[in-house]
């Protein structure tokens, strides 16, 4: 499994021209993506600027060497290159596993294009075997947690390994919805985004034209 | 005009019997019903629960007596009082000049009654006299506000004495648009809640079935 997010990574790194603006994603897929890109500005003399999506991410791009902006100091970004959890036949996904949704959705809208790669485990025809993570303003979140659980969607807390409700690099708490079977992604997206408290959640519908998977095959470009 | 908020802050507060769980507004006029509920907690023996709506109400309730609870330890609330910026004549309102509105909107979200307290030069036929304030998620702040910008909502940070940018309650800064006319409250509203890193919006739409208005002619109650 690690070799296939190590293929995948490198795959798309070659997407990656001198000059640009990169969205650089969070999670171990999208780490070996951030670790290649390190080693071609250091090897290749390739010269980037990153936007990270979470801390851990710029911490790790910072010791590889690559410059950083924050998503206010560019004008644009022009790829963005991300893991998912679950992505459908569609190429809807599901992302949050890795707690930095909100920031990789702010990058990811001002990116031009958007890449994300996984191996082959994380296709389905249809979403909801991976939980959907909603990130809620603590103030009033046990409302909503309430309102979860008598919509039927099988709330429970993001936790640290400690117990303690896990904060994210923006404040918030994460709500993990559990439905198996999300016939409407697009449906459901509308009613948490309407959903007062509700910051952002893991649904990325519509947003990817290109996916790059790993499998027992090889490599494979599913595009849209 | 602080006469007149202070009668309707009175009035407001007849609505409050014994053993409710009352949601106690952000603002000028909001403070003098909270401060009459601290006389009656006082000098009446009336028994209530208090749930605020910023950390400034916070402190005036608890110097007052009123006891307190968080939206969150409490199953509902049973009414909330609030000032309002603006109210158009189908009682879609402007909140937010006070920076309050995501708290005020989420305790307003779970309270059964909801009344706005305000003097009558709040009344409008159509809302944009009064700005929108938008509350954001500080990483890509700056791209929302180029999006404001872009779409003719002539967007302008809300800033601090010092002339920083105001952190809210809830760790946000604070967008405000001024769209002089505001045809469409509901369309306005989506386009906001559907926007990468508004965390929430002053928009109050179809909120409110009561308003007590003070004015040159005495106290009136507009209700829908």
């Amino acid at each position: 499994m690690e070799n296939l997010k190590k293929q995948v990574g490198i795959k798309a790194a070659e997407f990656v021209k001198s000059g640009m603006i990169v969205g650089l994603g969070t999670g171990s897929t999208a780490a070996f993506f951030v670790e290649e890109l390190g080693r071609r500005v250091r090897e290749e003399k390739l010269e980037i600027i990153g936007v990270t999506t979470s801390n851990v991410t710029s911490e790790q791009a910072k010791a590889l060497g690559i410059p950083l902006r924050s998503i206010d100091e560019v004008d644009h970004v022009d790829l963005t290159v991300d893991g998912a959890d679950e992505i459908d036949a569609q190429l809807n996904g599901i992302k949050g596993g890795g707690a930095a949704l909100l920031m990789e959705k702010i990058v990811a809208t001002y990116s031009k294009d958007y890449i994300w790669i996984v191996d082959e485990s994380k296709l389905s025809e249809k979403l909801g075997s991976f939980m959907v993570p909603v990130e809620v303003i603590p103030y009033g979140a046990e409302q909503i947690f309430r309102k979860f659980e008598a919509a039927g969607y099988a709330p429970t807390w993001r936790l640290t390994d400690t117990a303690e409700k896990l904060l994210t690099d923006m404040h918030h708490w994460i709500i993990d919805l559990h439905i198996s079977k999300i016939s409407e992604p697009e449906e459901l997206a509308r009613t948490l985004d309407l959903t007062v408290g509700v910051v952002e959640h893991g649904l990325f519908n519509n947003m990817v034209k290109k996916v790059i998977v790993a499998g027992a095959d090889g490599i494979k470009i599913i595009e849209k």
